[in-house]
């Protein structure tokens, strides 16, 4: 009947991406790994129409990226006009990667309701070409984008039940941010110092991450990870004009972070293009860390997720 | 009669400091361009007596620095044991360049009162000696510090009343830093990826700074200073551990002088390792910048300051 919803949750980089090669198709410049949530999700329906609509939060928009994107899938593909309706139970565009689940549902999606029989590993690269960090949020858990496999998508590296960490993001703002990831890949790429210095280093990120993820080593993976987060954030302050994605109230939150680490709990930062902090726990630090979140001045909300799996259909009642 | 007492100003850098070659006399791995600031002042009495003692801001202290500088100044001249008391009418060690204004009125005491005829670049090459950006207090309004004239001191490169800027000081913490600059410089250039582009750009910031302040162009004078702030936090950030010394409050402030900006009001940012932000602006800006700043939530004073002299000799009254 040529359509279908799907539903993908956003992931949070642990080794991040921010850098593209030259060329259209969203290929990184190099690896990431991530974790996928729970309780934060996006839901998208596709169905066949008389011309493209696309709908996001109930309004309709006109999206530069999602068009992009339909043009090179129709290119492989045949596919009617699409309406698509897609929705987030959280804010969009505002470093809470709705972009990575927004693209991971689209695609699942587009491939259930007509039929592209797509494996896997092609919804990931399919996903990829819509937002680079969409390919890991086709699978759950802890997944590795990196071009291991000759092409350039994702793969699943431990599922969320080996080791469920819990993730508490507080939120310190619900605006939407001021340049998108894009965008702000292409200035830090052109214009920063760093840039190159950048790219190297995160390949050794990316394999002792994989190698702490292996091993469950929570301290290990913390400091892997806080140090690609400040690499990331350095490279875009470093960039001109300088992009500035955290506020005050971003900088509290990581102090407090870190206060927490002083007196022993396991819990790590990360942030992305965006003002929100996500801190890491392990599952029994998680209340504790969350009631610290809360407090600090700024703090809008905090949000408690698990880990969670990959895009999927969602099946009729 | 053996004793003299010195006054001395912090400066601020606008082409950034940090980073040291290998070895003990303090030669900075790039070059650096500052103002020197009135208002805020450093207050240093030597005198012979019967052993050393350091007393600073009323208490004795033993200060490693202070006595390594004694050290290597008693081999180049005969010295008999000091009483040194220094006080600021500022907070020390939190950011607001107490060392360099420190080092700076130190050695022209020491000067006068032992009589050893230093001409103004040997007293700027000795304070280096004692804190690198103390060589740049040793003159007052533009100075620059570099290796031009073959070692490593500073040169006035402008006068204050050539082009009397102001400098509005955001103080949002009056704590002592965690780790000092020398630590902290040893850190980044051990550990941090983006070292070596750091001190590469340094170099070409430092020549297109020159370059504004001979033109007296503030508006490329802000950019550049303001890249190369954050240039440095960024390598500061990327280092391992990681030195924070920005608060929540020095990044609303920050925000706050960008938002001036895009107003039309002639001013920009800097931070040096501490959590105070300068802001740099046109004479006619300062009281609304003065204002503004002091309402950032945060803020806890705001010190008003234009720029001043070199380190001076007190006259007996």
């Amino acid at each position: 009947m040529n359509q279908a919803t799907a539903l993908a949750h956003p992931n949070i980089a642990l080794v991040k991406y921010w850098g593209k090669r030259t060329g259209k198709t969203n290929i990184p410049a190099t690896p990431s790994l991530s974790i996928t949530l729970d309780t934060l999700v996006t839901r998208t329906s596709v169905r066949e129409s008389e011309r493209d609509q696309i709908e996001i939060d109930g309004k309709v928009v006109s999206d530069e990226k999602i068009e992009d994107f339909l043009v090179q899938l129709r290119a492989a593909y045949s596919l009617p006009p699409l309406s698509i309706e897609s929705s987030n139970n959280f804010p969009t565009s505002a470093g809470l990667a709705s972009s990575a689940s927004g693209f991971a549902g689209l695609l699942t999606a587009i491939d259930t309701a007509f039929n592209l029989e797509m494996s896997v590993s092609e919804r990931s690269i399919w996903a990829r070409k819509g937002s680079g960090s969409a390919a890991r949020s086709i699978f759950g858990g802890f997944a590795s984008l990196d071009g291991e496999s000759g092409d350039w998508c994702a793969r699943g590296v431990l599922p969320a039940r080996a080791w469920p960490l819990k993730v508490v993001i507080a939120v310190t703002s619900e605006k939407t941010k001021d340049v998108g990831s894009t965008q702000g890949m292409k200035r830090s790429k052109q214009t920063s110092p760093y840039y190159s210095a950048w790219t190297e280093s995160t390949k050794s990120d990316h394999a002792a991450g994989l190698s702490a993820i292996s091993q469950q080593d929570f301290s290990r993976l913390a400091s892997i990870a806080e140090s690609s987060c400040l690499k990331m954030h350095a490279l875009m302050l470093s960039s001109q004009p300088p992009l500035f994605y955290w506020n005050g109230a971003t900088v509290e939150t990581i102090a407090t972070v870190r206060e927490l680490q002083s007196a022993g709990v396991s819990v790590f930062f990360t942030v992305d293009a965006g003002p929100q902090v996500k801190a890491v726990c392990q599952e029994d630090a998680a209340d504790i860390v969350a009631e610290r979140l809360a407090n600090v001045p700024g703090v809008l909300k905090t949000l408690v997720c698990g880990l969670g799996p990959g895009a999927y259909v969602d099946q009729p009642r």
